[in-house]
């Protein structure tokens, strides 16, 4: 199964025409989930090869605008794409599959309000999923009241009912959801305000059956092979006990990718071993390490940061992106300009003698996720 | 007194990479009111000479997303931009104006919620005046209940309490400011949800003084001329009365300008009068005459309609803009593509016979208002 990522915005702070506002799209197969969505990323998604009716998922990291800020927009847009089969019926059709949608505690009354104030009709339903943050994630200037973050009013009339999302202590994540082809946890970061990393962990893919071997063995195909394939030892009429490990090519192990919003720490042991031998670790790297004390300050991180994260779990590639608006992208670099590919070259230093491979997202950069070997 | 209107964004429903949603700049000596702001009005501004830290005003026409969506964001730019004396003081500056903003009732409560969950400290204050609809502006279906457009909960730490400004039943408009060199009122317009158009109106510049005349009376440089200028009449020592009318050059007369949301209507005799001879009247013009049908049925108006309510009010020159993205700019034509040069043919052939000069809007255009000639 393909799988990559494409970079929609690697900006900080706000958009600007050389770098959108954070946003990038993990496609697989089709399937597309989006994370981030500053301020213009439908624009930048019209530029991109990705279409907007294909996002089925949106993962907010955290609540700044330049993360936020174009999600409505973008919702009603995905709306104007979305199959009509029946012009006359303004009411979501039947057949929309919903678009789920996880963020920090707020959020949910952030688009009530906003689709609500704004008349936004949508044509599929939508739910909010909120992720419940603990007090230690951010300084208490930046927590909100519930006064603040608590909806008020009807639903929007496209809305369900999202879930709210508590920390699971022991492991010190949160269980997005699981589904056939993809376990989605998230994680808390420390940043002015509650801030989330997203670990995307593909299940293992089983190996192939060895159809050779099992018509030595007298089996033709049917629904014995769909047993053998989902792991159920089988036993033949001769009373042989087949097992799947005999009769099975290795399982191609899953892949994983860790996506983490604006961020000057990850909280907690437990979500650097979920993000172990992480296929791609997409870190931010707002500041270059000679201004590791604002980046600080200002909840951020530079690249020697985001490299010793990258190391701690044994990453395989580490993606720098979200560069403060100073960085302009290579193709635009005039001299004296502040130069981002410094970035690069300071996250490589922290990363000497390991086998991380350092890349830099621009804006449209799409990422492929090749399988991994079987193991 | 220089003055001119730039256009941000000139496309309806959505951004694209080829237009811009909705968002336009009047500028007189670098004083800027912005009238709508849709999504990526504050990358638009950045690509234009416009300054985002010069807005002062804001004016909304409608709460619709593709004239809003971008306002928070662009308050928090400019703030970005807002020169801060003293870096250690997180609240707004003393010496920093107000940014008052002008738009329908609920605009108030979407930009405390929307600056409030994202956690967005302005370096300004602001206030919102909410202008009040009437049922008549919108079918039933459009209008928002108050329990959609109450604010809830405590204002933004940088908000100052705006006004809510009802409808002048007698003259069909709303007074929004009256200062030292304009009066900007708002009218009501049909559309899908209510909807306004805004009136400025350029107060008249005194002619100057006749210095040689003056000078023939006997009066030197002094208070005297300052009470002349001001329409005062001033009795000499040998007891002749100077009048204004005298010693004045003739009076420029002001210039209007006016710029209408989203509709397919005019509520009124009023406003049409109030636009009497403007010097410009900005209108959209979202489809062709061939779809005028599906145009009213959203809300929306053709050239010919544009064009009409230019002949009522016989204004000098009809800007046609928020056009349905299927119009590409003409710069980007290909073969078979909608023309939108047609829009503007459509509006002439309304027009033929009147001396209202029609022009086609395009992201970027800037477009002079010259002094009037005294009358």
């Amino acid at each position: 199964m393909s799988m990559d990522v494409t970079f929609l915005g690697t900006g900080s702070a706000y958009p600007s025409p050389h770098r959108g506002a954070s946003a990038l799209v993990l496609r697989t197969e089709g399937d597309c989930w989006l994370f981030d969505c500053g301020e213009g990323t439908q624009t930048q998604l019209m530029k991109s090869p990705i279409r907007a009716g294909r996002i089925t998922k949106v993962f907010i990291s955290h609540l700044h605008g330049d993360h936020l800020f174009g999600l409505p927009g973008l919702l009603c847009t995905v709306s104007l794409n979305t199959n009509r089969p029946d012009p006359t019926q303004p009411e979501p059709q039947q057949n929309q599959p919903c678009v789920d949608i996880y963020g920090p505690r707020g959020l949910r009354h952030f688009l009530r309000v906003t689709l609500g104030l704004t008349g936004s009709q949508l044509l599929f339903p939508y739910a909010v999923h909120e992720l419940d943050p603990t007090p230690d994630q951010s300084p208490a200037e930046g927590q909100l009241s519930p006064e603040v973050t608590a909806e008020h009013g009807p639903l929007h009339p496209q809305e369900r009912l999202g879930r709210t999302i508590s920390l699971d202590v022991s492991s010190a994540t949160y269980l997005l959801f699981e589904e056939k082809k993809f376990v989605v946890k998230a994680f808390r970061l420390f940043h002015r305000i509650p801030s989330f990393g997203f670990c995307v962990m593909e299940r293992d893919i089983p190996g192939r059956l060895k159809t050779e071997l099992l018509k030595e063995l007298g089996l033709r195909p049917g629904p014995l092979y769909g047993r053998l394939k989902a792991g159920e030892a089988v036993t033949l009429e001769n009373g042989r006990v087949v097992s799947p490990a005999e009769v099975l090519e290795e399982a191609i192990p899953g892949r994983k990718v860790c996506i983490l919003g604006d961020c000057s720490a990850v909280l907690g042991e437990g979500p650097l071993s979920m993000c172990s031998a992480a296929d791609v670790l997409i870190h931010e790297a707002t500041l270059a390490n000679e201004h590791r004390e604002k980046a600080v300050e200002h909840g951020h991180s530079t690249p020697e940061m985001a490299a010793a994260v990258a190391k701690a779990c044994c990453a395989r590639r580490l993606v720098l992106y979200h560069f403060s608006q100073r960085y302009k992208p290579c193709a635009l670099l005039k001299e004296g300009d502040d130069d981002v590919s410094q970035l690069k070259r300071q996250a490589e230093d922290a990363l000497k003698g390991s086998e991380t491979e350092v890349i830099l997202a621009e804006d449209f950069l799409t990422l492929a996720i090749p399988l991994r070997r079987p193991r």
